[in-house]
């Protein structure tokens, strides 16, 4: 394990029990926090806190309490998309640092004001873009930035997913009014940008975007159901789908670069794979969600290089992101537990360390993004970002 | 060996003697026909008949003379594009077969009267796409084209190399007026389109294009120089590029499915990688000639499938494209093989095998598509093909 | 996240502080399981405590102290090797839980005894050979011990790191008085026969060995050092070696598998490679720490599958081994996570779940079977094992 | 493709028309060797003339004839194992040079002689161990005599098949009368044994082996069948199996190197696996026959390499037996080729080219290593090769 200053001292909170949440406990764990309380139904927040031993439980989705609890440093929002941006304020407004899951909110009109309000407070404000903490990508990052591959010529790669690909696949995420307008990319392609994004150091300026809803309807059960369980279709109703299912982007980057990214959430066998090959002058780099601890350095003129996590090849500011020895695999769940250091040692150190993690404004330009993807969609043209 | 009937009485001669002429003569010896004559520079044409034993030489670029040759029943085109067409229409006024290299010439304008002759011609006419016959686009195609995929619902994929990466890498086809407008595109790019479209029994009928040159001027040597030569960048003069160094296409097939490909001949590290993943309602399909003997399968609620060349899960009719056991690797070599096999088995059985091999008409659609994509990049919008 | 049990009321204490020890505490946090202890050095316990938020501090290697704590029900000790026994039993008589880092002890002279107390007492005792746990070597288990492999035939290996390469490399495990007469066979070919018996339900039977200690001498620093570290070369001293770089191992299997691995811990650029092919007559699995998410199923009349984690083919009783969905990877530290997990639900139970982690005298065994290593290599036969 | 030395003035003569003899057919062809007669059955060599072209036909199994034709210069064997030595014995006699398939016969007691016919020939003898010829093997090999990779200090592999996992799986290689007494480590372990003792530059000089026959009976159909073809079960004979189905390998080579092999033709799922890996002080290097074209080269303080076939990391001597550029991958029918222009152009040259291919004297060693294999695994010892 590397010498970090101990996190034993902070305090989290986390808002919603779903999925995403655990996650987020867990990975607050790993890293020394205690975690003090928990918001949600009663119902959810009571057997999380049985499961996890938390002390302070607020029920009936009572974020407001654990706002104003005094054994709460830092509020985690894993609720739906909805309430991001509602909680957010509250927290900020109860002197909290926010820790809020992606996507910021539903519509840059509604992250415009809490861009102002977290630029206004004093505390950390971290949105859960987590993937830039896979030591892949913050390897990826320092071999692009400190120039070892030259100037970069052009970006390509996909996030693909089959957990939707069937009609009766059902999530709330299907539905605009509950996810958002855009489903696949304001699901997983804002991930796919933003680590981009954070590996160039610049940000898309304009985007062509096609997206196509494969199923124009889809059938869902009629009581409320939960992520990755089965439902029985005789029991479900058809329904006309107003999200896409899958989508090409191009994208041009304010540094002269272009990428092509395809996002799908209906490949059927790939169940999570989050790829991005950046492409320079002097060398390309190549990675894949799906075999985290390596990346491929390709050259034209000596042999490609496969670079391990834990090695040689990775850089030291690297190494603070990863606690185990080559060779032994981290994952999925270790880039949220190098999201949390990342986040707590900013907010144990005074706000001194770098930032590398994605901030309210970060979050709130993944939103301007989305509605030029929508745009571009609609009028078959290329549209600048933040018009 | 599968059983074939003998192509040993059919007898062909080969123009050109670059880099692809001896991959075609090579090729023809593999599946028994005779090579009779060959037809180059001098020099050229003569190291070739000596080399590969070939009994009829016809130098000076005298292709008249060979398509005047009795002992010649096919035409092999091998030389730059721009004499493809002039070639052709020879060949084919002295009763010859053809097989001409791709692309099949400059512009529509010069192909149009070509598809004409070709059909008005009894003799046989093959464009040589031969990633066609890789076994696993075969498989792929059956896979598709049987149903066992479900309805397709997008198609990704790439053809990327490095040999271009370089500003002092040079090439014929970097200069429009010797390889057309269109280069990545025009190279390697209509090859991924061609396979998409054979494996899909589809052709696109609209395009997006990016189309990018990233070096925009770049160094040349003095003389002539041969693909896959160094030269010293000391005795070159710097020149303005006119051709494309990587291209984002996005497509609309005739049957609705929509694709993304990306197309560069300056991404570091890949000599050539031609990928393509097709993803239906049951099933997808992912294939790279960087490892052609094996398609992976994906499902959703089955296990991967990894199939393998020349064992379950590759048809009978594949089998006949396909020579050595399972496990015993075939290459790029074997590719121009089997096209040969294909186009010579239907000569042989007088035109009644299937026509898996690229015809006029596909070659002069290739032509329409770079047209489609030239217009589109040029005026960022999506443009009709063949309009 | 599965339902599971809260273990969030059992305690644990851990003794030591090096590398391992670490690893336990965040198993145990992720598990929900409170680490209320911690034993060591009295500046190694104080930061491990101060970074992890742990209250008790057992300083001064005071292990007995913490044997005797009423706020510890489980002990875990990863101290060095020659301590296992001794503490093991100290936290036996004090009515503690057990988990025991492997390997048991240093002979089985030493672990006899140890397996008479652990039979004798009502707690629970376990061993980490959490290898076991990872999700893809839970699953060949199923596949193997349900049939669907039919008769296993052969199964073949290794387990290969090059951490011991270069004669500088210097860890305490180099010395047989520290980390006992095996290190490349003990240190890390345990794993691999104790992982391949709990796939195949059987126990090696004879062995035979060839052992080799490729740098006669080594150079140590004169000082003490941490694993994982660099020395300078100029302060080093040089000494004799008596402990094993590489091995090759056959193994006779109870019912009958032959088994052969080879195991090296001077294999340059394998970090840590522990792979299992497992070979029946209808279907054989393969297996990588490497790419631990996946296990290969290989059919001779039907296509290849890929087994992923979290998705079709992976059986239900593994799946509360894995938390996160098909296509987030999990790693290395979720193995540690995963083994915590079926100690502590087996205690949580009253001991009423199965019995998937390794036992004392499972433990035992190992010794056994290292000694069999040691006899068979110097005597260059095939030994008994137990004999 | 490379510059070679015009061999279209060599005639070869075929013995055999099986799965081989075709396969050496078309490499000739390949390398522009004149192929102007063949030898078998009279329906096969009629059959094979016609489908290839063959002007000259020796039927009734005649060799005597086709030794005795002033048409060849080369004769190739590729007959069942029994009459390897007395065709060649027959082929030098007459003057021919030969290429004799492997193994180069059925006991020492029959190659003992032959060796001697061979040195006291001032022809050129070639045993087909063909897989020295991938570019690969041939790269290792200077990795390894030209110190790259440091001392070598040991190496693991294996080579796996499936053809002969059920049972009912007949060829005449299972039957000791025809094949040689040793089936899975004769036909394939000697291509591995041969193999590395090239990279190696070096002879094993004792061997530990176990051989098992798992299946103690099998399932022969009533009459004569080819390999790779489907037979009904219920029109088959049982008999008792006197070959082995897979084996374990220890060797220690006369330069100190320890290697471990795996041997299988029961290995469900693995068509045709032939892995080597080679590991040294300064690198290892590993390479699989199912991904011919790259080498793994690993380094401990550096990342590793993946050296690709045509490109930096294959050196130019390599370059000389390989045709393709970097990316068009070659495969198995190219490595017979490459084998066919090393033998060729080494008669051409007057026999002043390096001798690269396997010798007489190295066909007749691995018959004593089989020897030496079948004492070893009767007697459960180390044996000495040549005793």
């Amino acid at each position: 394990m590397s010498e970090v200053k101990s996190l034993s001292h902070l305090r989290a909170g986390v808002i919603g029990t779903g999925f995403i949440g655990p996650v987020h406990i867990e990975a607050l764990k790993r890293v020394g926090v205690q975690v003090t309380a928990v918001c949600g139904s009663t119902a959810g927040a009571t057997a999380t806190a049985e499961k996890w031993g938390i002390p302070e439980v607020h029920g009936d989705y009572d974020y407001l309490a654990m706002c104003a609890s005094p054994n709460v440093d830092v509020v985690h929002i894993t609720s739906p998309n909805k309430f991001h941006v509602e909680q957010s304020l509250a927290a900020l407004s109860a002197g909290k640092h926010v820790v809020c899951e992606k996507p910021l909110g539903m519509t840059t009109a509604e992250t415009t004001p809490l861009v102002v309000a977290a630029a206004a407070s004093d505390r950390v404000f971290a949105v859960n873009y987590m993937c830039r903490f896979f030591p892949g990508v913050l390897q990826m990052r320092e071999l692009v930035q400190s120039g070892k591959l030259g100037k970069i010529i052009h970006v390509q790669g996909h996030f693909f997913q089959d957990w939707l690909l069937k009609e009766t696949d059902f999530n709330w995420r299907l539905l605009a009014d509950e996810g958002g307008k855009l489903r696949a990319v304001g699901d997983i392609g804002t991930h796919w940008i933003d680590a981009v994004s954070f590996i160039l150091g610049a940000r898309a300026e304009s985007v062509f975007a096609t997206l196509e809803t494969f199923h124009k309807t889809r059938l869902r059960p009629s009581g409320p159901v939960q992520t990755f369980t089965e439902v029985d279709p005789s029991e479900m109703t058809r329904y006309e789908v107003d999200t896409e299912d899958f989508a090409s982007l191009l994208l041009r980057f304010n540094n002269g670069v272009h990428a092509n990214a395809s996002v799908s959430q209906v490949a059927a066998g790939i169940k999570c794979s989050l790829y991005i090959g950046i492409y320079g002058t002097e060398g390309s780099v190549r990675w894949d969600l799906q075999q985290p601890n390596e990346i491929i350095l390709g050259r034209r003129d000596e042999p490609n290089q496969i670079l391990q996590r834990g090695s040689a090849g990775f850089l030291n500011d690297v190494a603070h992101f990863t606690d185990y020895p080559a060779g032994h695999p981290e994952g999925f769940p270790d880039s949220h537990k190098m999201h949390c250091r990342a986040v707590y040692e900013h907010i144990a150190s005074g706000e001194t360390t770098p930032v590398l993690f994605a901030t309210a404004d970060d979050g709130h330009h993944e939103m301007e993004l989305c509605e030029a993807i929508l745009n571009s969609a609609s009028q078959s043209k290329w549209v600048t970002v933040g018009t």
